[in-house]
């Protein structure tokens, strides 16, 4: 048998560590919420067991009227997937191929490249224009992609780009553009806004960061009727098991424990923020639930090496952070996902015992 | 935006009905298990629930590993999918294009046709050599399909080819057979041998059928390391959810639950079999946990009208069962899975309404 040619460029997507034993590790690096789903969510799924021996919805239908109402959209407006990865994969499968071509900020999610990869489509990478993140609007609009994927909050560095920006982008772009929200729910403001204005504008969000449920592999996407139909027609028909839609749909409707992770997890990003601030370290201002933060050492200033140090140091401790040494714009950086405080408060001293190292090696 | 041109002859897959109220009908028509999972399953679930915060195992270790001493492989001869319908796409994305293209037996299950659509891969259809649903070899052999599937049992017949007839043409095909034994456990034999001498043969399961989990979405496919790594490399990273990897181990885990529920089904197969003999309709003898039965009025015979005569009449009462009218050697049959004995007992009653009806009309 032959390997279609498709795949020539195509490698696969490297996860984040996923430790064997998890209790002995405090676990900063893929960005899971630290707390367990909504306490509502056990209910929903026992009561679905039952049922298990029969087929699930295959359009998810109860919550995606759920998720059209919270965002005051129709439900021809949502499509449910199985995780936003699902739906990342939809959108390249529907509208790129060897012709029509897939552009990306640069550095930002992995999984662009390598569902690109896998529809053999060209990838066309869109650099930033400073050390902030910052964006240009006019070469994403003229870049020639029939797709583009726009992470905002951005990951990994936590940059927000405004709705301004982004409706601005959208006008000018003629293509397709998804705005990847998976850390929206962490941010003061996001886009679903444009959809009002906007009938090229795709929004992707996920359950496994606000709502808990990384485990549980639900997202969405929220669009123009036509768009949502046309990847409706390329979806796997039963994408979504029963037990996944009935405990996301549980976790959805439980506001008030939702808003309650949420300002945990933001509290502790504040508080670890202004600590790296207290260092003298550099910091992305963050808008998800991690932080991209430029380690320092006394000696030794900033650089791939001191970056990689302290991923080392914190690894040998058992705290997995995430370091991408690829690219220069994240290579003297690390990523710390937000967890719980007595977390965190073990995270800071393990690195405050680096910097004494370092100060004294 | 513009679609892509690969989606053109593409039309999304049509799932039988799910009726909104399920108490009411007797649901025949989509192949489930009539009994829920094995109560292990309900602990299992329950204590995932606490990390449903956390990614699941990319690879779905543990479960590869039960799967894989279950049929007596080593555990890179298995993968694990969102249903079996995922590893059936990742064979197409892997080894079809618009160069390679696809076969398949015709009619049987119309997902293959979706997927090729999708990925906008040429079919080839390879039609029986006889009403008893029968292939040959030499013909599939030689089709220029760089990857097959071939259903065993057979849907929608129930037809089992032997373990003899496969080996025969998978040594013959220059490309991937993907055997599809999605019935398998409802049979007297199966291909898993093969993979002894086969460095070419994929055969694909599902949790859906035997193992009462249509509702959790899991399938695997068992077949060389060589091939399993390639899918791998295609397969969406985090492709099953926690949820789905707990309780699919807890339910293979079951034997004993699992050889009742397959027993109970094939006596009632057996039962409404030896009915539909005494009425003198024709039948494919079925290996599978539903019967594909030719319908026969006293006055009018078979055909189409008939088929869809007595489709209708359940239908109106409530028993819903799978007719596909679009193909000369399905459109006088209807196929009816096996339910509870209650079920069976509604069933046959209402055929026998109808075939009074039948007499006195």
């Amino acid at each position: 048998m032959q390997t279609s040619k498709r795949l020539l460029r195509h490698s696969a997507y490297l996860p984040g560590e996923q430790p064997k034993i998890q209790d002995s590790v405090i676990k900063l690096n893929t960005n899971e919420n630290p707390y367990p789903p909504s306490p509502t969510v056990t209910d929903a799924l026992l009561s679905e067991i039952p049922r298990l021996n029969l087929y699930p919805s295959p359009p998810s239908v109860a919550l995606r009227e759920e998720i059209a109402q919270l965002h005051g959209l129709e439900s021809d407006q949502v499509i449910i997937g199985n995780g936003s990865d699902d739906i990342l994969n939809l959108c390249v499968r529907t509208y790129s191929d060897d012709e029509l071509k897939i552009g990306m900020l640069d550095p930002s999610y992995s999984l662009y490249e390598v569902l690109a990869g896998v529809q053999g489509s060209d990838l066309i990478r869109i650099g930033f224009t400073d050390d902030q993140f910052s964006i240009d609007p006019e070469k994403i609009a003229t870049c020639e992609a029939n797709l583009f994927f726009l992470t905002s909050p951005h990951a990994p560095s936590g940059r927000l780009y405004s709705r301004d920006q982004l409706s601005q982008l959208a006008r000018k772009f003629p293509g397709l553009l998804v705005i990847d929200e998976a850390y929206a729910d962490f941010a003061s403001e996001n886009a679903v806004s444009l959809l009002k204005e906007s009938d090229n504008v795709l929004i992707t969000r996920t359950f496994s960061k606000s709502y808990s449920l990384a485990g549980l592999r639900v997202g969405y996407g929220l669009g123009p009727a036509s768009v949502i139909s046309q990847l409706d027609k390329v979806r796997e028909v039963y994408n979504l098991d029963r037990l996944a839609q009935a405990g996301a749909l549980a976790a959805l409707r439980d506001r008030k424990y939702f808003q309650e992770c949420l300002e945990k997890v933001m509290e502790q990003r504040n508080m670890v923020a202004s600590q790296f601030d207290d260092f003298g370290w550099r910091q992305i201002a963050s808008s998800a639930n991690f932080i991209f933060v430029q380690p320092k050492s006394s000696g030794e200033g900033t650089g791939p090496e001191v970056a990689l140090s302290l991923f080392r140091h914190l690894s040998e401790h058992n705290i997995l952070v995430r370091y991408f040494p690829k690219h220069p714009q994240t290579s003297s950086f690390l990523r710390i996902s937000i967890g719980k405080p007595s977390e965190m408060s073990i995270l800071m001293k393990s690195i405050k015992l680096w910097r004494q190292k370092k100060q004294q090696g």
